[in-house]
């Protein structure tokens, strides 16, 4: 079922499907074709059919796109993904740093003379083509919607998915999907819009309370809909997908062939909202003039969890930690040297599925030891897999797709005895990530307003690292979810029921990398005597329980508050996961959780 | 010369001049008509001809605008301001909580019938009105440009400034204003521009290298210019102001008439970049479809200090200092309840009188003793004077305009033996105070990511303030400049050379006031050992000098590090300023910066 540590990059087979993409090209009349990473939703992972980046250049990353022309092939790649592009990719492509280099630029140097530009309607959202426009305005070069080249040389590309939806219990959603298309409309019409297009597939469930099984780690159906203001949706999905569904949906929800999606904008009466940012090209046009520019109606209110959906995460969370705390019991009974990181994948995996609620991982684990930890989206393949050595940091990044719960947790875990410069570093790093634990902070902030917080300790021993500090998730739904964040890309005001991760790290390429991730959900901060009684503040309360390796901590190097919190986090880790596990276990994490004296030194 | 004490709110003479106002309303076919607080140039001082907001209401705030119906009228002031507008205004006018209460949701409450809505397209910029319509949308009211009503009752309007405009010496610019138009002409010409409109007094000032005295605390000339792609500025300024000016200006700035800039802008040839923001929107219109909306194009530059402007800011702040420490060592000296908040003023303005570089106040002092220190932007006057009591905080903030630079600083300081409640604020707020002026980061952030650092320790406790940590200054120029800034507000990155203020604060309303400001520099970070070598960072250099009250410190509840930079920056202040006093006040210095020790307790 689980996670493969298949080589999927062939980079040998890139060059001959770069030929014949060319050859289309020429035929097509165009300059240079664009191959993104992206299917029409959007998404951060896409079915084995939409894959069509990876097929062309053997680049797996989870973002980044192609620019194919006569002469060159650019692969755009983010800072994640420089070291892997270099190994995926043949030496027909040229791996490109973006967003340093934009594309219109590249373009524009590439071809000098100017050309035709062409790309898939479908797969580049109203926003992207609109910006793309803007910057090659002046450039003599132009956009040209066309069919997708790939698909026409892509001969064995595979079918749409087409996996059974199921229905989301109300337990677990805590609304019914006629009390959300109700409030979702109603806000439709007081916003004066008709209706809305909803092209994402994790609003689209979380609407319905419908899971899907379409691609990999996330539990979403691909569809389209149309919210109306009167609450009524439009469904355009399969039916084959649908069997069984029809008393959950009702009558209020009216099933359509997805193929219909384009004539049927046309035809819809306006204002029609749309996401700039996501809704695909060809959908934007046949609204045309009858859209309005606004967010996804379902983005916020799915971001704000209810009680149940709170309840069953935290719930998840506990069972999720009984699991990865009998691994990391087995792990620390193992000599240095004898195990490897899929093993440790495997062992994992083998844990969680033991709940009969978990339905996937919730990502592709991450087990990076030594120089792997390093690779901030390292997947271990059987090329790669290293035995887990004296001295190495383990950095273990997993989590599992519950009935009840999204789940993401990392721990950096002490390999024999690491070297005093990765214990300071991790200190640092579990200060920050106990600083955010700890926070609060006045209502109507952003992450991006907070985030120094968890960062600040690495600051100021020169060093940081290059992800952000943590993400949404969702409820059984993905585990990168918007447009909650802790990043400098995130504008959106954090609110009571979001979670999200806090996940500082630290990577010293070639040598070790640390992560200590925990998920949290916002609160409400209770009011402290001498505080300002007129001022709403807001806290966290952890939803993951899972000891951190005392053995990485210089504890004289954390301050009493840290110390403190960390101790009080332990006993907690004690009390909440120590009944659930085997007794093996149990006495493994009684120790690991026993309490940390300010006079201890490393 | 300088700071007056007067009351300037007559809030007795508002309703006549409503009810004229109100007359021109009906003559026009007018259903409302707004007074903004802002002149052309949207600066935040303004000629006692432009103050037609404090007119016509009696509000003397320095954000505001009133907008007048038949029967209301509202005057919408930010959080600052709610406490003042009370006093100032009469009841026939009503006060609104803005932004909270957005203008057009208002207008649509009060006018549901629709309406016309006049108002002077020199005092709103484009941005303001494009802003305006789109929330007006549907409502059935709509916006027309008129001339400006005030002006039409207001019988003794005072003329325009016409003060003489001097050349800022190359010495304290650092760069001749030749090298400036070239550099950023060849911005325009590679952005394929061909001109660029400057409408902010500040940048117009900052580009020719030239200082005026239009407006109070501002040295700065009112005008507008032209910069075109070539390098050469039309400069549109009363002759009368620019006598003797003709060889420093030199052929490539060439003079015209204010009144002839609407047809010079009909007449210029585009792409012309405008500032959305800022540019009022009848200059918008003169330009019409050629405009290209950008930034001001002496912004970024202006910000970005060059070495001579932060060697003669810092020079300016040690003389500044002095001055400061003379009133400290005085103050000190005298019994609590024996001095005035207008005493303390006067004193401080004289002996920053006897700078001869002096060429006024930055902004009028505020000296705000018990519960007149937390109102945020107190301005003390012969009714409010009050005396300073024991046990009282005196927040005392002030600045001075030297010909080297602009200084801004706040002390807070205990008369008497204050509460061991305000001491645990006021630790708490020195605490976020020099946590931001360790703080190091990555190059690239903007304020807003940063700010966090400097307002934690009081989030912790419950509390916060409700003003931004910070502001960016100029060299000899506004005391409050953009765009860099600490606050929410602030997108762009911090680059080195850019002055900023570093004042977090506390306010109980009715009890207490707190904030301590120092002027800080960005400057490149030093490599630290076992730091990242490929990330570069930044970090502030200090530019104010003087003690902070060592009385109302609980050192006990500050953290090592902070406690030693203090001991550092006490020891700086000894030595930078103890030379440049009195030998009374020297003596004072020396105890004030004496050593705290961490065994100490509160």
């Amino acid at each position: 079922m689980f996670q493969s540590f298949e080589v999927t990059a062939r980079p040998e087979q890139g060059p001959p499907r770069l030929q014949a993409l060319r050859a289309e090209l020429r035929a097509e009349g165009l300059d240079a074709f664009l191959v993104p990473r992206a299917d029409a939703h959007q998404g951060e992972y896409v079915a084995p059919r939409d894959a069509r980046l990876a097929w062309l250049t053997g680049f797996t990353g989870s973002a980044g796109f192609c620019a194919v022309l006569p002469e060159v092939a650019g692969v755009f790649v983010d800072g994640r993904y420089r070291t892997q592009v270099k190994a995926q990719v043949a030496g027909e492509f040229t791996p490109v740093p973006w967003p340093e280099v934009q594309l219109a630029d590249w373009l524009r140097d590439q071809l000098p003379g100017g050309g035709v530009v062409g790309f898939d309607p479908w797969l580049h959202s109203a926003g992207q083509i609109e910006q793309l426009e803007q910057n090659l305005a002046g450039t003599g070069l132009r956009l040209r919607a066309s069919a997708n080249l790939v698909d026409r040389i892509w001969e064995d590309q595979p079918e749409a998915p087409m996996q059974p939806v199921r229905a989301h219990p109300l337990k677990f959603a805590g609304e019914s999907h006629d009390s959300k298309r109700a409030r979702l409309g109603e806000a439709l019409h007081a916003a004066r819009e008709s209706a809305a297009l909803i092209t994402l597939p994790a609003s689209l469930c979380w609407l319905l309370n419908i899971r899907g099984a379409d691609i990999a780690r996330n539990p979403v159906a691909h569809g389209f809909a149309v919210l109306r203001a009167s609450g009524i949706v439009e469904l355009f999905m399969a039916a084959a997908k649908l069997s069984g569904l029809e008393e959950h949906l009702g009558p209020e929800v009216r099933r359509h062939d997805p193929a219909d999606l384009p004539d049927f904008l046309r035809g819809l009466e306006g204002p029609v909202r749309l996401e700039k940012a996501s809704v695909p090209l060809i959908l934007a046009e046949a609204v045309g003039e009858r859209a309005v520019w606004g967010v996804d109606p379902c983005g916020l209110p799915k971001a704000r969890k209810n009680p149940a959906e709170i309840a069953g995460s935290a719930e998840a969370h506990l069972r999720d930690g009984a699991a990865l705390v009998e691994v990391l019991a087995w792990l620390d009974a193992q000599a240095p040297g004898t195990l490897s990181e899929t093993q440790v994948v495997r062992r994992l995996e083998e844990s969680r599925r033991r709940d009969p609620a978990l339905r996937d991982i919730s990502f592709d684990t991450i087990a990076g030891t030594g120089p792997n930890g390093a690779i901030m989206h390292y997947r271990v393949t059987e090329e790669s897999d290293s035995i887990l050595g004296d001295g190495h940091l383990l950095v273990l990044d997993s989590g599992g797709q519950y009935l009840d719960g999204t789940t993401d947790i990392t721990r950096t875990i002490a390999i024999g005895a690491p070297e005093r410069e990765a214990r300071a570093a991790f200190t640092r790093v579990l200060s920050g990530m106990i600083a955010m634990s700890r926070l609060r902070w006045p209502v109507g902030l952003a992450g991006r307003d907070i985030e120094a917080v968890g960062r600040l300790p690495l600051w100021m021993a020169g060093q940081d690292f290059d992800h952000g500090l943590g993400h949404g998730v969702g409820a059984y739904l993905s585990v990168h979810e918007g447009p909650q964040r802790l990043s400098k890309t995130s504008h959106v005001a954090l609110e009571p029921g979001m979670i999200l991760s806090n996940e500082p790290g630290y990577y010293r390429e070639g040598a070790f990398g640390i992560r200590i991730e925990n998920l949290l959900v916002v609160e409400q901060a209770p009011a402290l005597p001498g505080g300002d009684d007129h001022r709403a503040m807001l806290c966290w309360r952890t939803l993951s329980y899972a000891p951190i390796d005392r053995r990485l901590i210089l504890p004289e190097a954390l301050d009493p508050a840290a110390l403190d919190w960390l101790n009080r986090y332990h006993a907690q880790v004690a009390e909440k996961i120590g009944p659930r596990l085997s007794s093996r276990a149990k006495t493994w994490l009684d120790a690991a959780t026993a309490e940390i004296a300010i006079k201890e030194t490393g």
